[in-house]
């Protein structure tokens, strides 16, 4: 199933192989075919298909300098490397490579917590730190901070931020990568940088500040393709005393406009500081899916638009809310509940809306309390793995399936926006051959901006994957003719994602791999990744 | 007083000139003693000094396609471009370049505030528009939205986030360069590149969302040399209901230990959302000026250690608190009244604090209230120029200077490194020869870390001055030996601060000069700014 990297000979190969051996020992360089299919992508969907992406070997450091070494071997052979965290990535391609015949050099090893300051409120972490592995040392020193984690709990804390993931409490912890502090990175020619305040020996502040002097050159490690980051400093929310939630319901479409509208100022003016979960009261979301109720007049016309006064007409006759949104608070008990009053007091001014309190208890949490909040544990800052049902047998989901691709476009932070992107995205749907829920809420993990979530479920038919395939690609760039970029995407779909970011004739791509060739003329740097190659492993190759 | 670019001859420039006429019309490129002496840093210390750094001449395109046709120019005769965008950046090196012989290109006439949206709260601005023609059209269109500006408010919105420049209001805003969203830069080859969601054309979600896809390159273009920023967008602050604050004091020296930590907390979880603003009580902090109170034991001895049980007598029998903080709240009023309440039952912890209310009142803010909050218009979002006055005729500085350098280190967030700072900066002034106080109060600028800012006043002898100008690059080498850097610094200085930040062997700097290989390969663009050099104008030519 390997295969061997571009241009490179199996002998070549087998020699720098060698090499990695007297780095790391032999125990932890892979490459029988049965080692090297771990590394594949259990979702991928196109498992044992052709343009499967697979690597040609893996090699597992365990410390920095082996890291530094492996990179000098990989430039000496040209050889290129895929470093993953963890490699938990599962729903954007999992550990396997945006190029065929990549190593993969896998940092699980290197898992230690560093650092977790309860004063300063931040953590110092290594790649192979997975989130329950942070959350044990939290508790297990009992310090007064909570991390923000992603759905599933399992991934690598400074793998999920390098993909710009995100979780679910406060607005300065969910978005992970602006949460970063500090980075130390192998750069492509083996040199040891780090970032911010890293850069000063001596610093005791590399994990307060994050630009330190000069350019700052974070960014350029993070959906990229520059080095391979080996500590990552992240802040973290100091634990509060108390949680409270409440519902605001709506009662027409166009009701999304005013809701949001008050949402975003409450948010920008720190007045709520949880996640904002937005709900659509009519019906499941996924159209047409078995638990749609009968009856209900939201099936939309082939151009996208539906009949909004009758579907104002069925809300109010069946005493539905249009629209929902919960917010989260945290925080001392008595600030919490002025800031749910006010809350209150200002979607108020929407003619028909209603609020309903919902849970308010003083924290650390207890079962008792997660189950009388009715949500998830990462709202609490509890890993979790409970996300992985989603692709089980459920009532939408008849037939269990094999995994998940997620479409993730970013949608303008307003009510008409939304209303335009949900009309939008349906018809291009229909139009490409993936069905996408007429109704997508507005999801609220970036501080300022939404995206809308599209799964795009693995049946590991190949006839019905490769379909999806090609309708996730030109989805992708049919969607972009709209304005609407995704924030992250599969391995598979990273070229057309950036393809879609075509601004004065792909300027930004262009200009992102002049800098590649800078600092990686041999390219040996997770050749197309975030659809960033080289002159040495051009885009043909992908 | 204008000097050539190395390397270049007075026919070649004299060349380049006429076809940036040939761009901008012959009325806005500058070449005469007089009109480039303009251009010069007003607080220079080495005003008519061989060393001064100053222009070879000036241009000032009034758009992108005029700015794209400089950048061309440049390439084809090599010349150094060094951009302002309005060139107020006093303290820092005004609008000289850091190389001698540059050309300024003066984005002045680029003026307009392209976008204000007050419902997802942000604007784009062109370079050249200053704090108070941004305030004037929020004001002018009632906005319901505040901008965050620095003490004097004439400078330019852009320039100041890429000087990473800072304000008053609350922790999202107030770092400006974290507030920034989006980017258009003419990039050194003449291409246009949007970043972000602007790389996507048809986005309407530019100034929503800060990364797009892929690597993020923002970065590059803070503190940098790899373009030249035309468009910027910036989040601004929802118009709060009303303002509160509060002071709190504590007895002794080590109180600050623990002061800071229920800070941290407070400010953490966003239980306080304005500047807090820490004080000394004993006195003023300049010690030895003519205010500082006869008897008062604050005096260092020569390591910069002081008798910490004398003045906490002192401070007893006095009845002064030994440090103070004054919180600032933004919010509906219930709400920040109940924050203040949480934040005085956080600091009742520490034995012998006391609370004081400070002003609250609804918001706009009127003349009244301003007196009454007793502060300066800079934390209700409005620009002013007050602070001019600190280098005029005043108790600490009986003959009024000609300016100021700001040395500007940046401090660990904790009570004992502040006294620790305070200490060691202190001790290493009297060793350069450079007077620091050694009361250096922590300011919260920036969301997570402390900066202390020492003032350089300027004088005009050209004895003294030069003599300042070697004391502050010893103190930079040396407080960089303690592990204090700074986060922005005079265009002089700019050299020692960057080699400060030499971890690996300075790889963060080699490392931004091969991107910038990579990109600019004729060297063009700002040369030496942050330290950053390139082949052809390398760091000798400094």
């Amino acid at each position: 199933m390997a295969k061997l990297p571009p241009g490179i000979s199996a002998e070549s190969l087998a020699t720098a192989l060698k090499k990695f051996a007297d780095i790391v020992g032999p125990d932890w360089v892979f490459h029988s075919d049965e080692d090297v299919a771990l590394y594949r992508d259990a979702y991928s969907p196109l498992w044992n298909q052709p343009g499967e992406l697979v690597a040609s070997a893996a090699v597992a450091p365990a410390s920095v300098e082996q890291v530094q070494a492996i990179v000098c071997v990989a430039n000496e052979y040209k050889l290129p490397l895929y470093p993953i965290s963890t490699g938990k990535n599962l729903g954007y391609g999992g550990s396997a490579p945006n190029m065929s015949g990549s190593i993969v050099v896998d940092l699980k090893r290197m898992n230690r917590v560093l650092e977790v300051d309860d004063k300063r409120h931040y953590a110092l972490v290594e790649p192979g730190v997975a989130y329950y592995d942070l959350y044990r040392h939290i508790q297990d020193h009992k310090l007064r901070v909570w991390m923000d984690c992603p759905d599933p709990g399992w991934g690598s804390v400074m793998g999920n931020a390098l993909d710009h993931g995100v979780g679910s409490t406060g607005p300065a912890f969910r978005n992970h990568w602006a949460a970063h502090c500090g980075l130390e990175v192998v750069l492509p020619n083996g040199e040891l940088m780090r970032t911010g305040m890293g850069a000063m020996p001596g610093a005791k502040n590399w994990q307060d500040h994050q630009f330190g002097f000069g350019p700052s050159v974070d960014g350029l490690f993070a959906q990229g393709n520059f080095g391979i980051v080996t500590k990552m400093g992240i802040w973290l929310m100091p634990a509060p005393e108390a949680f409270a939630s409440g519902t605001i319901t709506v009662k027409k479409h166009d009701d999304l406009i005013p809701l949001i509208e008050v949402v975003n100022y409450l948010e920008n003016l720190g007045i709520t500081n949880g996640l904002p979960d937005f709900g659509f009261g009519l019906g499941p979301m996924f159209i047409g899916g078995p638990a749609q109720p009968s009856g209900a007049p939201t099936t939309p016309k082939p151009d996208g638009s539906v009949d909004i006064a009758a579907l104002d007409r069925y809300a109010d006759e069946k005493q539905l809310p249009f629209w929902t949104v919960t917010l989260h608070f945290y925080g001392p008990a008595k600030v919490i509940a002025a800031q749910w009053e006010y809350a209150k007091s200002r979607f108020a001014q929407i003619p028909g809306s209603k609020a309903i309190d919902g849970a308010a208890f003083n924290l650390p949490l207890t079962s008792e309390n997660l189950e009388k909040s009715r949500t998830t544990r990462q709202l609490f800052g509890e890993p979790d793995l409970s996300i992985f049902s989603l692709a089980a047998r459920n009532p939408f989901t008849p037939t269990p399936g094999s995994g998940l691709m997620w479409f993730a476009p970013l949608v303008p932070r307003t009510g008409e926006a939304v209303l335009e992107a949900q009309k939008t995205l349906w018809r291009i749907g229909e139009e490409v051959g993936m069905a996408c829920p007429r109704w997508l809420l507005p999801k609220s993990y970036f501080q300022r901006s939404f995206v809308v979530i599209v799964p795009v479920v693995i049946t590991r038919d190949p006839a019905v994957d490769g379909k999806h395939v090609q309708a996730y690609r030109d989805f992708v760039r049919i969607a972009g003719e709209h304005g609407y970029g995704e924030y992250r995407a599969h391995a598979l779909i990273q070229d057309n994602v950036m393809d879609a970011y075509s601004f004065g004739d792909h300027a930004l791509r262009r200009f992102c791999e002049r800098l590649k060739e800078g600092v990686d003329p041999n390219g040996i740097m997770a050749p197309g990744r975030s659809g960033i190659w080289s002159k040495r492993y051009p885009r043909s190759q992908a």
